[in-house]
């Protein structure tokens, strides 16, 4: 089935929602789902709503020259997907590989609607597993004399592929201000722990040390201040007095790959809005 | 805050979001919550939406009559609530009273939108519960050659006081069907198990003959068939073998006690509607 | 049953089982539970045994007698307790009485093999829930000119009779390290969030800012330093964008009396053994 | 680290303890992992020991005889495990691919102590990715007719491989009893449901009819009567009425891999005693 989708978000105010949907009523639109949330301390409205293209009489082009003034109307930030433009997605990792693993096996069974055209590794444990998937690996070094020319290049050679998004799949390098504008809301982080705490190196030692009785992983969009970015989802599994860090380290793998598995296909989804550093994620 | 609102089911067509929100906009309504789901294999729409009365043109008198035939239309099934009215709730219950006062506690403290009149056992133990918080205590004793007449004195005694909802908080009788009747999709029972498994009795003995690692308990509406109606809640909770059946009753005490609350304070709010033996619950 | 309970923590080394299982077993001990922990990291050991008296042929002042030795050998820490005396549990709560309302019905109905001598709060909230379950309650205002002189009577006032561990029930007031010092390792507080994350005041607040998917409580014991003490038990509940602060304390609620609780549960039944600002639970 | 493992189940008595950490202390054990548990209603008793190599005095066959006078006097049933000796196992796949593939990849990078020598299936699907990890694939088709002939062909097989424990990662045959049996005990099933609810074909279009407000896997060592055998761990996740019986069993595949791979995990590590058609997961 052929969908298209709008998200939407403005100040809150009477008539939105009987505007919006009349528009998509009087098109022909057979409306699949539609979600919304009023953020009233904020006064802010968020709207994300699909349907069915089949029988909806406008082609993009006419559906965005005639939204555009309710938009305008409204003060919306907008976005308009359809779903037969399938998101092309590359994946940044290092030496740890259970992220990568996990995305390009939800990718082939079908979970994830995008396309992969590039992995990015400073290591070169990933390439025999890219080539099992079919996707172009590169290879792409990284010291703190070469760090920002070779960012210069990843951010030149994503634009080349048209890349949409990016996943840092335990990328172990932290992008540098330029990289994170070119790609704004747009680069997924999963860090190993739940945030706020132990953020920064070495969570699972920090976990350990404090003697904490759950541990966490946190998935978020990628902002200029390290692990401070809005957060997409997390989740927690229980320890005890009888797990090493070495424990810590292999329970957390798992929560680490759902964590980060859920926020790239709700992002591949349209199903997240951003604001105040927060993200809304319909379900 | 004065606020309505209104649920609906209905068959799936196009324009009923845009018919309802212009509905509700043209009268000056400012929504405050808004949620809808449809089923696409049974076809059917569901919506709650609530709204701010403050600037809200129509009494509910006329809100009726006017909504009326935009029900009609559409073949809907609607309820229209007002939250300065609150529903009244009698509760039920046998010797086990952690069910009993975790709702008396809550509804103390503010989080249960409701009046409770009556609390009605087959046992003396939950008296003094009731006094505390002065709320009437009727003890009516139950056994097989009474139980359709104190039954039908139960019914009685309930219309008379103007109970909306029956909570059965751990009441070990099966109500007779003409007492379900009387209160169609307004009696909610906790049991404790992970329905369906375990249903009837002694669900602990049987989870732990059984050598289950995690034992749950539901909440539902109850229909004629024992432990079979519409499920609204249920959660679960970590044994191991180290746990004997008395740690199992320990441990599912807190779980009932969860999962009853939450149905009784969405079933207060007006978020949950029953279809198809099932519910739809609006968060 | 009448049981001992013996709480050991030592340098690891070759023959502490051996010697300890047949110090126990040579005196007739039938063994109902042992758990034991070795942190190979730290080099320690730890164990639990809990056995009948019903046949063990030494008192307690033998058994001490008998066993010093073992101790002295083994540099063990060791701490021994008897099922048939009852620790002396005062809890301390401020206006919340979520907290207290559930530790005294759990009480109540066994589940706390405690007694409850004494409620102290610096408010008046708590003292009909007090005399409802036939507690004392001691209304003891606090204000900043105040506050030590206070605190020295609260001491005193525990002391005299004989209170074993004090619960901090949402009692919003910092205690000086005289009186932490007083009651070292025997002071239990539960706060409201899953620390490290949001230490300090208002974290159900800085959550929502934060914009975090799972809130969390924690129980531990009090040091000197706020909200750092040794760790017993966390939990978490999913949250969403729909979450507003009050949400979050309410869901919060559920959370806080469950992790209290269970802390109060184990100190009680001698589950805990405290190193490194760590807990090591036996289950 | 060159390790033994003991596991231990008899009637329970005085002495156990002392007599068995005696003998191995006599013989210069260092022991690191020592579990126990007592099920005081049917009177057993269970232990799970671990110790160092390092400086024992006895080799295997010493060990054996000097251990088989204990174990008789006691009634013991007892097994002993080498580190050094990696466990061989087979996995039986039909065209699900999940668990396999996470199989694999937790082997990959050293999560499970096996060697694979193995996969077998009735579908080619799984080739690919058995020859990518370096593993041996046959395909075995059955049906109707043959099934019993393939199943005695598959016996041999794996006798011939010398496998040690089979697992069924989504493998859609009913094994018959003769096969069952001659690997009893060492056969574990991942089965899509909360068992013993929703036992047989398609649970997760059962649940969905249902209602249910969370949905399970559990994995279970197989015996003759189909999804009944001694459940070794499970696992839940929330649904909604949002979620179609697709998105339960894509939901559902990150359970079944869970839920499988722990199973699969402790059972390598010796942790799993069985009794009473249940099991002691010693952590």
């Amino acid at each position: 089935m052929n969908t298209a989708t709008l998200l939407i978000s403005c100040p809150d105010q009477k008539g939105l929602v009987a505007t919006i949907s009349n528009f998509l009523y009087t098109h022909g639109a057979n409306i699949l789902h539609a979600d919304q949330h009023q953020d009233n301390d904020v006064g802010m409205f968020f709207m994300r709503v699909e349907w069915d293209l089949d029988g909806f009489e406008l082609a993009e082009e006419a559906l965005r020259d005639q939204f555009a003034p309710i938009a305008e109307r409204f003060q919306m930030r907008w976005r308009l997907h359809y779903s037969a433009v399938k998101p092309k997605m590359a994946i940044f990792v290092s030496r740890y590989l259970h992220c990568l693993a996990d995305l390009l096996y939800r990718h082939q069974i079908g979970e994830l609607a995008c396309a992969i055209p590039l992995i990015v590794s400073n290591h070169e444990d990933a390439r025999a597993l890219a080539e099992f998937h079919g996707v172009e690996f590169r290879h792409m070094p990284v010291n703190a004399a070469t760090k920002g020319e070779v960012e210069r290049e990843q951010v030149a050679l994503l634009k080349e592929r048209g890349v949409d998004v990016v996943i840092l799949a335990r990328y172990m390098q932290v992008l540098a201000s330029s990289f994170v504008e070119a790609f704004e809301g747009r680069i997924i982080n999963v860090h190993h722990s739940f945030l706020p705490a132990f953020s920064g190196a070495r969570p699972y030692q920090a976990a350990f040390q404090r003697g904490v009785k759950l541990i966490g992983a946190t998935s978020h969009y990628v902002t200029e201040v390290l692990d401070d970015g809005p957060i997409i989802e997390q989740d927690v599994v229980r320890i005890s007095h009888r797990d090493q860090v070495s424990d810590l380290v292999q329970k957390g793998r798992d929560l680490e790959r759902i964590v980060l598995s859920r926020a790239v296909k709700w992002h591949l989804e349209h199903r997240i809005l951003r604001y105040a550093n927060k993200t809304v994620v319909f379900d």
